[in-house]
């Protein structure tokens, strides 16, 4: 497998002309940034990602993490890239300057998001949990636990992590049942096992911050009780340095199908010591705050795996030689044509580039409107937040389905070799497929956007996500490709309409290919808006290949939507009416 | 993951039932057995797969192969497992009376084969290729090489292995070099490198015979210059016991995403002692007759991977109480409903039971063919030989794209701890990934589906698959699904007879889209033929279990064949139009 490279003639393309950042960035009033700079600040992390983080991918897959006399080591060099990227200023890409973050605009930063998943996704996804806990604590927490615990989240001087699930309380967070006791100082008292805590440990900083949610004494049953704690591994002194061990301890480290150079932990806390963030009891909305951005970031992880996946196999189809191609002999100056030549190879190749690719525009009108609903005018605010909500479980869920299939089609480009480690096709696809499972699975995204997002307000979140759709397609030049998004997204918004009617239950059962059927629909209009914005590029490549991936996307992809929206106005039925003894014949 | 358990219920129902195996043998004038036989042997074969083979499945995967002073060692109690095997005659089930062999039918060998695979897919395999072997030498060899190897293979106190790949030589067999020299002994001196040779050395058997491709010094260019060797490991005494080591070595072992317990070998060989199978030249036609089965073998592995993903995800959702089912409390007495009750959940259970059961049915239905092609009349015989042979790419393919698709929704029902290795779920997910490659890639098939067995003849393989399915349809006693299934039959039919007109270079963009189209379709006919069948069933969960079933496959599945379709007739346009630069936009 060649080195990862930044898709930087991508990301300019879709920055410069098809978001157009300079013009995006005034509206907003954001006049230190333009397009030059985030050009720059792209480049800068193309180096990061593919010197420094992308060499580390393969051999920390095989060396893992240890759990030693309760400490754990991550694999040679992922320490030393970490301290790299803290001294150049990466962590604190998005924080506060009040906190000596840098307060970078979202789209800039998410193309670098995309950049290190790519090069490594066990290594990213500690810095991806820090940047979470981070706005957990910048909007929830105190003024005087910002003062102590900010800064240094935010220069990445010490780790954050989140800790939500326990063995009996995975997807139903009511289950719950870590106890928090209220203590004399004001600080409170926890105790309770978590699992599956990402970065719970390791040998990069001196301090690690868990965010963790526990109960009070006087809590309500269910997820109405639940509140969030601050407890951090080591407590701090008052000059702010790391003191006395906290009661935290690593239960053990699990045993994983990939991202096996993240430590996933099982944590401990017996009557350690930890501080309210927010108010009691509504320690869920707070966890929301993180959650909701770590599910857009597990999205970009796959993405970045994708982006990955597609190079590899690329790389690997236009070196092969096998066969020669059924069109007519492409290279006979050889014994046998590249196998990029033969169609079925194209076919998987432009199936991984029309996923990424489109992805990777959604993830940037994402970013456009975090940038809105952070720096625009509150009526501007109000439209881009709705648009959020809805995207957030379709780009968690939609871009992870599609990175686990666009990495197992990277293995198939390869053939035999793509089963073998060393080439690290396979890792990429076991290192993913966690990505469709964390965060919420994505069955729990499909049922927040149809149960949620689509029918509790009767609509509006969806309409207002079809307004800034819509937006999009009247700015399409090309008349027939924009007649064709346009009648794409009336479509999706008339069939989401007729799903405002379903019961709960037939809305539950729709839930999977509701979202399928969105993703396919809202990405299909952002390629007719790319080909169209791509006319007018002066480089050919970028021209002619958005236009004919478009065609590809048309041709060969959004026929699956149609499949998702037979399947999902079926109702439950099918699938409830099946019961116990029917699921194995066995009496 | 609990232990697997053989779904006989299904088999019984299958054979007894739905394809009439009693009258089945009567008609093929196979008095010696009937289904009581059948079903007695299933009963054995279950116990051997779950007692002995499948609690090997984990620690094999952890322990992985060994290559030690040039000599490979498996797992602990793999080898033990293989002589107990042997012991009890299962290696024997296919192999001529002549020679020590059981001769059971097909339909009686196939469901063992799914067993075996479902419990351990690595310790299957080595035994799968010796059956292969046993074909190839059985078919093609001269009588004096059968009589020295042929009872051993059969047996199994010996394993065979198939050398066909070389670094530069995969899809692709006119690239091979490995040379045979003509001994004056009438031996050939083999010299040469083969890659992926699974059980290439092993610590089960005194002897290990290779089948390897290579060609004679005044062979053609091409695949028309290969001719089939047979090396084995030690020479061969006169009394035919192993002696003298030949110049066969094992350079290394593969380090694989999955099936770690079998070893996967480079072979080196160094003038190696061997003789010709079949004619000079004409090797890649006896090699096919061990890969055609091989191919039918591998689509096996997915099947079997398939049941045990989704018995493990069925008991691990009716374990699990998350939340409340949407449809109303399911457990009062509990503080969560199962999962199974989730309709999302219950939606991915039924997607696995209706991909498992329907290819189990096409596994038993090629089983059937096999049966009828090798003891049917000659006009029988000839109906049957062109239904597997559009079968064979259509049972390798799918079956191990499903069994991807079924192994990966078992990952996610489990969640969290689908992603543990501890649980078993995802070493189904590594195991299976290979299917899709070896034998012939997915892609490979496809190629050989639309462009061999369909266009070559101008579909006369194709009718002769349609009067096999159309033959089924007629004995479907519901009217509403008989016509149902004709619909669906002669739409497949319509639509492949329009393929008939396509360019090589369309069917080949069209090659992955069509096979699909077919299964989904075919196993669709296959679904109702099941669904009629056991409403005559005095057994409450088959009748409507598999009523409930096919109603889910028709609702929920079936519409991918709709997206498939619109993909295949969209030409080669949309993939060949996309050139070099516009992969990457790099200049």
């Amino acid at each position: 497998m060649p080195q990862y490279q930044a898709p930087l003639p991508d990301f300019q393309f879709l920055l410069r002309d098809w978001l157009g950042l300079d013009e995006h960035y005034q509206k907003l009033g954001l006049h230190d940034f333009d397009f030059a700079l985030a050009n720059d600040v792209l480049s800068q992390g193309a180096k990061f990602a593919t010197d420094v983080v992308a060499p580390l991918n393969r051999e920390g897959d095989e060396q893992g993490c240890k759990l030693q006399n309760g400490a754990v080591t991550t694999p040679d060099g992922f320490a030393d890239a970490y301290r790299e990227y803290v001294a150049n200023g990466w962590n604190a890409m998005l924080g506060e300057e009040e906190y000596g973050g840098q307060a970078l605009p979202y789209t800039m930063a998410v193309p670098i998001h995309e950049m290190l998943n790519a090069a490594n996704l066990s290594w990213r996804l500690t810095t991806m949990l820090t940047e979470s806990t981070v706005l957990a604590v910048s909007r929830h927490a105190t003024e005087e636990l910002k003062a102590h615990y900010l800064a240094k989240l935010i220069s990445g001087e010490w780790t954050g992590t989140m800790n939500l699930t326990e063995p009996q309380a995975g997807s139903d967070l009511a289950l719950l049942t870590t106890k928090a006791q209220p203590q004399e100082d004001g600080s409170y008292s926890i105790t309770g096992n978590k699992i599956f805590i990402t970065g719970g440990d390791h040998d990069w900083t001196e301090n690690i911050i868990h965010m963790v949610l526990a109960r009070l004494p006087d809590a309500p049953a269910g997820v109405k009780g639940i509140s969030l704690f601050l407890v951090p591994k080591f407590l701090v002194t008052e000059t702010g340095e790391p003191g006395e061990a906290n009661a935290v301890s690593v239960g053990s480290i699990e045993h994983k199908m990939g991202i096996k150079a993240s430590p996933t932990c099982v944590m401990n806390y017996d009557n350690a010591k930890g501080w309210l963030i927010g108010e009691p009891h509504q320690g869920l909305a707070c966890m929301f705050t993180m959650m909701n951005d770590a599910r857009f970031q597990v999205g970009m992880q796959g993405l970045g795996a994708a982006e990955a996946s597609y190079q590899g196999a690329l790389a690997y189809a236009r070196d092969r030689r096998q066969s020669r191609a059924p069109q007519g002999i492409q290279q006979p100056e050889e014994k046998a044509d590249a196998i990029i030549f033969q169609p079925d190879v194209a076919r998987m190749l432009l199936t991984q580039k029309a996923l990424t690719e489109g992805c990777r525009a959604l993830s940037l009108f994402y970013a456009k409107h975090m940038d809105i609903e952070k720096h625009g005018s509150d009526s501007k605010k109000a439209e881009a937040k709705p648009v959020l909500q809805f995207l957030t479980p379709v780009c968690k869920a939609f871009m992870t389905d599609m990175g686990l299939e666009v990495c197992s089609l990277g293995i198939q480009v390869f053939g035999g070799h793509g089963y073998i480690r060393e080439w690290g096709m396979e890792q990429l696809m076991r290192d993913v497929r966690i990505a469709q499972i964390y965060e919420g699975t994505n069955g729990i995204q499909a049922a927040d956007l149809i149960g949620r997002k689509l029918t509790r307000d009767k609509g509006e979140i969806m309409q207002a996500t079809f307004t800034a759709f819509h937006e999009l397609t009247t700015a399409i030049q090309e008349p027939e490709l924009q007649s064709r998004a346009q009648t794409l997204l009336n479509d999706w918004c008339a069939t989401s309409t007729e799903c405002l009617t379903m019961s709960a239950t037939d809305a539950a059962a729709a839930a999977h290919d509701y979202l399928a059927f969105t993703a396919y629909s809202l990405i299909g209009v952002l390629w007719y808006s790319m080909a169209s914005k791509a006319q007018e590029s002066e480089d050919g490549s970028i021209a002619k290949g958005k236009m004919n991936t478009c065609a590809f996307y048309e041709a060969r992809i959004l026929p699956r939507r149609d499949a998702h929206k037979a399947a999902m106005i079926t109702g439950a039925e099918t699938i409830l009416s099946v019961s116990d003894s029917e699921f194995d014949y066995l009496p």
